[in-house]
C-alpha cells in the first residue's frame, strides 16, 4: 500500500553525498564512511565544491557537476543551503533526498520558514525527501547505511524482519544497539526527523508490501496524516502484519479549555491510545518491550487463546511467571488429566505435575526425560502457549538447557516463549536461545507483556466489513429539519433542538414540547401526562439547575402554575438579558441506569466518542472509554465492557442486566452523526442516556450541542 | 535487633562439609570446592566415614571424630540422616548448621515428619540452622561460601552493603549473578530453603544491627513469624536501614469462604501490601527492579521532596522519563526564573531552557560547558532530585560522557540518578557508572521506579511514638456489658448486640432499642420520635432485606403497627425455626455519606481494618484499602487516601467536605476494638457508617459481628 514510491529511496543504486567531509566528526565525512564500511555495492558520488577529492574519490563541485544517474542525495549541508541543493536536484531529475541538516522547525522562528521551503521545493519537484533533522536511513538487508548514526560503528549489521520507524534518531540508534546485542535483525530503520515532506505513515504503506518486513515497528511523539494512518492500519491488518508502537508524550501540560465532558477528558494521549485500540495497533510502554515484542512477533505462531502453560526449572519463578499472567488477564489452567497421567509414568513419584509444572534437578539433568516432560506437557489442548522458564544453570550446562528448549519447542505446534533469570554465566544458553526462533527474554515482565500483546493481537476481530456502519437513513425532510436547527441558532443548541437532531437519527428522546407561555405549557402537559418537568430553553442559559430554570416532579396543572411563575421570576433574576425561546414541558422518566455518551471533535482524527456511566463514575472517577467514529458493533462492545463501572450494567446484587443492545444501538448512532455532523458541532454530551433492562430499551433525558 | 545470635554462623572460624565429596557435581563436593576456590580463611574439616581422605585432606567419619571446635556444620547427606547428624553435633556442642538436603516438607508426606524431627532437635540442642532444602549462606565481606549454588562458579565475590535473603535458592543465585555483572555488591546472601527454624525475619533482624549492611533485601513468598517481622521492620525503620521485598505468590487458587465483605475481598497478598505500606517496607515487582532498587538505596542521599529535574541528551528520552515520572505520581516542575537566566548565559541562544532540560550536541562535547549546565540545573531547588538520560554515545565518547555525569552529581546535594539508553556500543560509559556512585539504570521503568521507592520511603513519617492508640478507656461497667454480650450469643451478633459493643467504645450508633411486642415497640417509637425503623433481631437471619424482615421510614404509629405485621408474617415463611429476640426500633437517619469499615482476623498478621465507600464503590469496583490494627492517625488518613472514591468525601461538583475527623476517630477507634475482641470475634462488618459534613460527625446504622 504505497503512499510513495520509496523503492528507490530505500535499495538505491547510486548515491551522491552533497557536503562530503574527510572529517570523520562531520555528518559528511561519517556518511561516507558508513556507506562504504557497511559494504555499500552501489555508486557513490561525492560533493562538495571545495575539494578536489577525498581520500583520493574525486569531489564534484555541484550536484549538476555529476555526469551519472544518481537515485538519492544524502544532504549533510548546513541549513541555508539545502533548499539550492534540492533545487539542483529536482533540475536533474534526482527524486529521492535525505536531509540530515538540522535548523529547520525544531528550533522554531526562521527554521519553521525553511522548512515550509524545503517541502515546497519537494513538491514542486516531486522529491520524496526524509528528513530534515533526521540521522537517515539504513537499509539491513542490502547493507546500505544511509545514515550517521552512531549506531553504525557496530561491527557489522544484522538482517532481520523488522521494519523500525523512528521519529527520534538518538532513541532510534540507542534502540538499534541494544537490539542487535540481542541478535535481534532488521528490514530497515528509518529517521523521519522532521516529516517535512515523507512521514511515519508513507514509510509503513512500504513496508507493509515489502516482503522482506514481517513486523512494522514505531517509535513516534505523534502521527502528522491521521487519515493516511489509518488507511494504512487498516490494510496492515488485512495483510497481517502487525504494527507495535511506542508512543510517546502521554502528559500534556495543561488541560485545554472545554465546555463538555467529552471535551475535557479526551487529551491528545487518549485519543492515540483509542485510534490504536480500534486498529490492532499494539501498543507499548517501554523501550526495551518495543523491540523485544517486535522479535516476538517475527517468531512467533499466533495462539488460538490466552491459557498458558508454564514449564520451570524454578518454583519460585513459576510463582513470578503465574502472578504476571493473571494480572495480565491470562489464565493460567491445570493440565488436562490426561496430560497428568501421562507424566506421571515418566516422572519420579514425589514430582507434583501441575501447571505451573516444576521440573526438578533430576528431569533437567536427564535430556531425553527432560525433552519428553517438555512434549507431553506443551502438547496439551489445555494450553494455547507455554512458557519455559529457567534460572542459574552455568556455562556449559546452560547450553544444553537451552538447545533443549529449542529442541522441545519444535515439537509443538504453538507459541513456545522463554525466560531465563540468570546473568553471565547463563550467557552461552541465553545467546543460543537468542538466536534461536524461541521468542527468549530475561525479564518476566517482558516475557508476559510481549506474549499478552501476541494474544491480543491474536484475538483482535480484523473483520473490516463492519467498519462502516449501516448507514442510518435519514428522510430528505428530516435531512432538511437538521440543517435548520443547525442553520438558525447562532450559539450553542437549546436542548430541545438536539434532541430533534437526536430524534431524527431514530434515537429515542423524552417526549417533550415547547410551549411559549403559561397555557401552551399547560395544554402540552395534559398532552404527555403528568408528572412532568419543566426547563427554560435560553441559548443563554446552560447550566438550569444553577439559573434555578428547572422544575421536577410536577403533579398537576396547580404545581405547574406555581413552577412557571418560578422559574420566570428565577430566570429574570439570573440573566435578565437572556433570550427565551419558551419552556420545554417535558414527560418524568422512570427512573433507570444512567449512562453518557459524548462525542468531541480531534484536530487530527476526527469525531470521538466517549462512554461511560453517570453519577460518580465519570466525574469522580474518570471511568469512561473512548473510540473513533462511526463505532462498529464490536467496537461499541468493547468500549462499554473497558469501563470498570461495566459491571453495574450487567446488573450487581440480583439487579437485572440492562438493555445493552438498545445501548450499542444509541452508540453506533451517535457515532454516525458525529460523522455526518462533523463540519457543523464540535462537541455533543448526551446526558444521561437512561439505560432500561434488557428489552425495555432507552432514552434520552438531557443533551448540549455546541456548534463550531 | 538480634532474635537468635547469628555472628558464629556468618563468620565462622571453622566448619565441617557433612557428606563431603571428591565428585564436584554433587553438593558435598561442590561445598568444599567453592569455600576453597573463593577464599575461606577459616579451618575446613570434611566428614565421610566411607573416605579417608579428599584431594588430600583428611576425612573424619564423623561430626564426633573431629578433635576441634567447629562452629559451623554444612549438611549434605540424605534426608533420611540428617537427624542423626544434627544429634551427633548437638552433643558436641556445636551451635550452628546449615541444612542443604532436599526432601523435607516440599516434598510433603513423610518429608513433614523429617522436618518435624529436625525442628525439635535443633530446639532440643540449640542449633540454630538454616534449611533445610537451601542453596547455602554466602558472607562477600569475608568471602565464606557456605553454598553450592551455581552463581559462585562466578570468577570473583564483590563485596557490598546489600544483604539479600531469599526463599528460593535457583532465583537467588540468578539474581546474585545478575546484580554482580552490573558491580552491586553484597554483604550477604542468604537462602532460607524451607525455614524450619532460622526464618527471614532473623537474618533481618541480625542485619539491622550489622555495621557492613545498608540495605536489606528478600525475595519471599511469605513471612512465617508476623509478630517477629513487624518488631524487625520497627527497629528497621528506627535505624533507617530500608528492606526491599519482592513477594511473590500473588494470585490465590480459589477464595476463601467468608460471611462478611472484609473478609473476602481481603486475601493474603492484600494483607501483605497492607503490611508493607504500613511499615515502610518498599516492594517491587520485578526480579530486576529488587537489585537495582536495593542498590539506588545503598548509593543514594534520600530527596527532600517529589520534584524531578531531567537532564538530557536526547529529546524523546525526555518525554519517556517525564510520561513515568508523572504516572509515578512525581513532578516534573519548570525550572526557577533564576536557573532560567544563569542557564541562558551560558548555552546558545537556540537552546530551550526548560525541564526536561535537552542538552544540545554543541553542550554535550563541551566539558565544561557540559558540567556548567548540571551543576546549574541540577543545584536549582526546584528540583528535589535530577536524572541525567543519555542516549546512542559510542566508544571512547561514552567514557568522557560518563565521567561528566558522575563529576557532575558530585557538585550536588540531592539525589542524581543515571539512564543510559544504548546498547554495547556505550559499553564503556555504562561500566564506568555502574562501578561509581551514581544510581545507573537502562531501562526507564527501572530508574523512575527505582527513584519513587527512594522518594516514597523519604516521605514515610517513620514516628512510632503513634503507634499505640491512646488505649480508648472502657469502664469496668462497660467491659462487663461486652463480655456479657459476648458470652451470651450462641451465634453471630444481631445487630443491637453489635452496636451496643461499639458504643461501649463511645462510637455514635443510631438511637434504638429492642422491642419484644407491638405494645412496646410502640413505647419506644414514641421516645424515639418518629420517623422510625424496624428491624427483626433474630440469630439466624442475617440478611433482613431479603428475609422480608426490614420496614423504613415509618411515619406514625399506625403505619408501625402494620409494618410490625408484616415483618413477623414474612419471618415467620422465611424460617419459621427462627429464634426471635424482638424487634428493634430505629431512628430513621439524615442521608450522608455511607462508608463501609471492616474488620477480619487474618491467620498471620491478625486483625486487619477494612475501609471503603459504600454504594458501587466497595462492591462493584472493589475499591477499598486495608491496614493492619491498631491505627495510627496517619495510617487511618493514609487508608482513606488510597481510595478512589476518596474524592467524593472530599466533596464533588460544590458538596461540602465530609467530616473527616469523625471518620478517623472512627476507624481507629474500631482498630482498637479489633484488637481488644480479636479472640471473640473474627469479622466485623460495619456497613454503613454514614457520615456528615463537616463538624456534623458520623453514625453507624447497620453492624455485623461474626464470633470466632
Amino acid at each position: 500500500m504505497q503512499t510513495v514510491n520509496l523503492e528507490r529511496l530505500l535499495k538505491p543504486r547510486s548515491v551522491a553525498v552533497v557536503g562530503a567531509s574527510s572529517d570523520i566528526a562531520r555528518i559528511g565525512g561519517r556518511l561516507y564512511h558508513n556507506l562504504i564500511r557497511h559494504g555499500y555495492r552501489g555508486d557513490i558520488y561525492l560533493v562538495n565544491p571545495k575539494r578536489r577529492e577525498i581520500g583520493g574519490v574525486a569531489c564534484y563541485a555541484s550536484v549538476s557537476a555529476i555526469p551519472h544517474m544518481v537515485d538519492v542525495i544524502l544532504v549533510a549541508v548546513p541549513a541555508d543551503a539545502v533548499a539550492s541543493v534540492l533545487e539542483e536536484a529536482g533540475k536533474n531529475n534526482i527524486k529521492h533526498a535525505v536531509v540530515y541538516s538540522s535548523g529547520f522547525s525544531e528550533v522554531g522562528g526562521e527554521g519553521g520558514v525553511k522548512q515550509e521551503r524545503l517541502a515546497a521545493l519537494a513538491e514542486e519537484f516531486e522529491i520524496a525527501v526524509c528528513g530534515p533533522n533526521c540521522v537517515g536511513i539504513i537499509n539491513f538487508q542490502d547493507r546500505i547505511a544511509m545514515s550517521f548514526s552512531q549506531f553504525l560503528q557496530t561491527p557489522r549489521l544484522v538482517p532481520g524482519q523488522i521494519a523500525f520507524i523512528s521519529q527520534s534518531g538518538a532513541l532510534g540508534g540507542s534502540l538499534l544497539n541494544r537490539a542487535q546485542d540481542k541478535k535481534i535483525g532488521f528490514s530497515y530503520f528509518i529517521s523521519t526527523g522532521n516529516e517535512a515532506v515523507l512521514e511515519s505513515s508513507d514509510f509503513m504503506g512500504y513496508f507493509i508490501d515489502d516482503p522482506d518486513t514481517k513486523v512494522i515497528m514505531a517509535l513516534i511523539e505523534g502521527i502528522k496524516n491521521a487519515e493516511q494512518f489509518l488507511k494504512v492500519s487498516d490494510v496492515a491488518l488485512e495483510r497481517n502484519k502487525p504494527i507495535i508502537v511506542m508512543k510517546v508524550g502521554k502528559t500534556e501540560a495543561g488541560g485545554k479549555a472545554a465546555s463538555s465532558h467529552t471535551g475535557s477528558m479526551t487529551g491528545s494521549d487518549e485519543v492515540y491510545d483509542a485510534v490504536f485500540k480500534q486498529k490492532g495497533i499494539v501498543r507499548v510502554d517501554d523501550f526495551d518491550e518495543l523491540y523485544l515484542t517486535a522479535s516476538a512477533f517475527v517468531k512467533t505462531q499466533l495462539p488460538k487463546g490466552n491459557r498458558v502453560g508454564i514449564l520451570t526449572s524454578t518454583g519460585g519463578g513459576g510463582v513470578i511467571l503465574t502472578d504476571k499472567l493473571v494480572e495480565a488477564g491470562m489464565v493460567v489452567p491445570d493440565p488436562s488429566q490426561e496430560t497428568t497421567q501421562n507424566l506421571r509414568e515418566v516422572v519420579p513419584s514425589f514430582v507434583s505435575v501441575q501447571n505451573p509444572f516444576d521440573l526438578t534437578a533430576q528431569l533437567i539433568n536427564d535430556p531425553l526425560l527432560f525433552r519428553r516432560c517438555i512434549e507431553v506437557f506443551a502438547k496439551d489442548d489445555n494450553f494455547d502457549a507455554v512458557i519455559v522458564a529457567t534460572s542459574m544453570v552455568a556455562k556449559e550446562l546452560s547450553e544444553k538447557r537451552a538447545s533443549f528448549t529449542i529442541e522441545g519447542a519444535q515439537l509443538v505446534d504453538k507459541p513456545v516463549f522463554a525466560w531465563w533469570a540468570a546473568g553471565s554465566l547463563s550467557a552461552p544458553g541465553m545467546e543460543m536461545l537468542e538466536g534461536s526462533p524461541v521468542p527468549f527474554f530475561t525479564s518476566a515482565a517482558h516475557c508476559v507483556n510481549a506474549l499478552q500483546a501476541v494474544v491480543q493481537y491474536a484475538q483482535f476481530d480484523k473483520t473490516l466489513g463492519d467498519t462502516e456502519m449501516q448507514a442510518v437513513s435519514i428522510s430528505p425532510a428530516n435531512r432538511r429539519r437538521i440543517n435548520k436547527i443547525l442553520g438558525s441558532s447562532r450559539n450553542d443548541l437549546t436542548e430541545d433542538q438536539g434532541k430533534e437532531i437526536l430524534s431524527c437519527y431514530g434515537i429515542p428522546v423524552t417526549r417533550e414540547r415547547l410551549g411559549k407561555d403559561l397555557q401552551e405549557v399547560k395544554e402540552i402537559a395534559r398532552d404527555i401526562g403528568y408528572p412532568v418537568a419543566l426547563k427554560i430553553v435560553s441559548p443563554e442559559i446552560t447550566h438550569k439547575t444553577e439559573a434555578g430554570a428547572l422544575r421536577l416532579d410536577i403533579e398537576n396543572a396547580e404545581q405547574l402554575s406555581v413552577a412557571y411563575e418560578e422559574i420566570m421570576r428565577n430566570v429574570n433574576q439570573y440573566n435578565p438579558e437572556a433570550q427565551i425561546r419558551g419552556v420545554l414541558v417535558q414527560e418524568m422518566v422512570q427512573p433507570g441506569r444512567e449512562v453518557i455518551v459524548g462525542v468531541s471533535q480531534d484536530p487530527q482524527f476526527g469525531p470521538m466518542i466517549m462512554f461511560g456511566l453517570g453519577g460518580v463514575f465519570v466525574e469522580t472517577l474518570r471511568d469512561f472509554s473512548l473510540r473513533r467514529a462511526p463505532l462498529r458493533e464490536k467496537d461499541a462492545w468493547e468500549m462499554i465492557r473497558e469501563t470498570r463501572g461495566y459491571r453495574v450494567l450487567e446488573g450487581v446484587r440480583g439487579d437485572k442486566p440492562s438493555d445493552m443492545a438498545a445501548l450499542v444501538q444509541a452508540l453506533r448512532t451517535i457515532s454516525q452523526l458525529a460523522v455526518d455532523l462533523k463540519d457543523d458541532v464540535s462537541e455533543i454530551d448526551v446526558n444521561p442516556l437512561v439505560l432500561y433492562v434488557e428489552g425495555q430499551g432507552a432514552k434520552i433525558v438531557d443533551c448540549l450541542f455546541i456548534k463550531k
